[in-house]
């Protein structure tokens, strides 16, 4: 998507033809600055630190790591080496040992030789697979914008999104917001309203920022707000990403996303996922039953980074001081508050068979 | 209610029995400091400034501000300075108002020379009065919990609360917390789940910091996770506040307030909003339609204040530079979604009807 006017991609080949750039998103909103990365140290410091974030940047970032490591050794030694350095970078993402795995496997059966270039070859279509999963559930969610578009006699279309599951997660497009990007190219005119998403302000630092950059108006507001904007028909649809979905439809996602589900429910506003089938459990049916939920540090809810008058980045403390916190990261939307699922093959009811018309080869698993 | 151990209201007469002491809310949570107002200006500026804040406190602090300004200058003309003055404080405080009023009728009907006195007689009547309705909803409450406590088999009771609607808010015992209050004086174990309660954060700076300070065991969560909570089982009954209450029972009250209603429905948890009748609005039924909400600066969104490490308190801001922003502040929960209405009279159904039982003076009104 576009910054500044120029098309970017999170993560891409500098010109070089081995130095793997990505966008510094510690220092967004407030700066917008790539990195170099030359090493797979590097590349696992970028995925430690989070200057890249979202599962599926993760785990690109985490394979063009093990190109850049296979420069430097390209023996088996040095392969099960990095594997080994950027699989503990961060501790609960699947994508991130998915990604390995698979370049453990295409690189173990070559000669060292032919490991580097294979390396970047895999790395790449890696990265190629996510951005044509996110322009094909891109494509979908238009298709579906369309409808509302017409319905609101041509007038612009208001989505509501929590979190960020935009194209700063991915590599581009995004997942909840790969419809609106495709429908705003198609010329529907398109607002977005952007929950701010504490505790870690992942609306307001980032999807606020990417959708400013790309030129598509939004509104951020609180998390509270939702409920009344629906209550008031502000919102014609919401649409959300999903860290994982089970085989019945119920979307985990960023906690929160559950309160905007009742309330899209109470007031007759449809509620769309977005995902790529990657994050859909074939195995597990009730979510709120059976997805562990993360908790996160206390300090992420009692401080609260931002920028000063003065353009230092800091965190000042916001609760009271000696505070009991707790900080669920996730929460579950029951699949009956769920209108549809939006992937990369379509729109489908949020029920299991649902989910197996477009996927029929889960059938039976 | 306590504060390191001493007793405390929010207001109260200093020694010398004309000055009026606050606790400066604005220091709060990480000081405990007293004010001490010596003339009207001083109140004006209390209140403007929000070193007060809350419609009861406001009230109450303008009602002293009144005798203060007494004191210097009883006559007519005094009389309607000090309250045009502390009139334009705040701009849709309809305590305010009404103390302002309440004082000048009383006052205007004597000679000057018994004004300073009456004046003061009437604040801490105001003053009284308030804590008599607080500690009368804290008794029904307290019944209330009972059977919760009751029913959990004498176990802890955990009440999820939104913004401040404690002491802090009012005089003494406030009106959302004080059940909780005299619960816990009663002997039955609770906790508290705190909304922090963006934007401006009321929940983990001012609920956190009574609660702590009386001894009352509490948690602060970000305003998105209530619902997951509910939907594990975590929340026995939800107690929030109302800034306004149609006859119908509609609940106004801080943004979020609505969709707490809805995860407490969903989940089958007791939904109650404690108020004293003077919020209750007899000339409207349908909140969502007729309450107006206040819209705030977009500067509560995109600034958070806080302390930095150096224990400076400064604001950091949060939102992508550039971003529109909305912030409704208050939201309409529909008496649909109310288990009930506890006031200083008693717990009623939130429907016309159950209203009128508690005040059938106000049938066909």
């Amino acid at each position: 998507m576009r910054v500044h006017g120029q098309q970017y991609r999170t993560i891409f080949l500098a010109d070089d033809g081995c130095t793997v750039a990505v966008i510094d998103q510690t220092r967004l909103p407030f700066a917008f600055e790539l990195r170099h990365l030359q090493s797979a140290e590097e590349a696992a410091e970028a995925i430690r630190d989070m200057i890249v974030r979202g599962a599926p940047l993760i785990g690109v970032t985490a394979a063009y790591g093990v190109a850049l490591g296979m420069r430097l050794d390209p023996s088996d030694a040095g392969l099960e080496r990095v594997i080994q350095l950027l699989g503990v970078t961060r501790p609960t993402a699947v994508n991130l040992l998915w990604a390995l795995e698979r370049m453990r496997s295409v690189l173990m059966s070559l000669p060292a030789a032919q490991r580097v270039e294979r390396a970047y070859d895999e790395a790449a279509r890696i990265a190629d697979e996510d951005v044509a999963a996110c322009a094909a559930i891109g494509r979908h969610g238009h298709a579906l914008i369309e409808q509302f578009h017409e319905r609101r006699g041509s007038q612009v279309v208001r989505v509501l999104t929590h979190c960020n599951a935009g194209w700063l997660a991915c590599v581009d497009w995004g997942t909840a917001l790969a419809p609106v990007y495709a429908a705003h190219e198609a010329g529907i005119p398109m607002h977005v309203y952007v929950d701010e998403t504490r505790p870690r302000n992942q609306g307001g630092a980032l999807t606020a920022f990417e959708l400013g950059a790309h030129g598509i108006p939004y509104t951020v507001v609180a998390d509270n707000a939702g409920g009344h904007l629906m209550q008031h028909g502000e919102v014609d649809v919401c649409i959300v990403g999903s860290d994982r979905t089970t085989a019945a439809g119920d979307v985990a996602n960023k906690i929160g996303t559950y309160l905007k589900a009742l309330a899209a429910h109470d007031n007759g506003v449809p509620f769309y996922a977005a995902l790529p089938s990657s994050t859909i459990d074939w195995t597990i049916e009730d979510g709120v039953r059976d997805v562990p939920i993360e908790e996160r540090p206390a300090r992420e809810v009692t401080h609260v980074r931002g920028r000063t008058e003065e353009g230092r980045l800091l965190e000042v403390e916001v609760v009271a001081p000696g505070s009991a916190v707790a900080n669920p990261a996730f929460d579950v939307t029951p699949a009956r508050l769920v209108t549809g699922i939006i992937t990369e093959r379509g729109v489908a009811p949020a029920t299991r068979a649902g989910l197996l018309s477009l996927y029929p080869e889960r059938a039976g698993g």
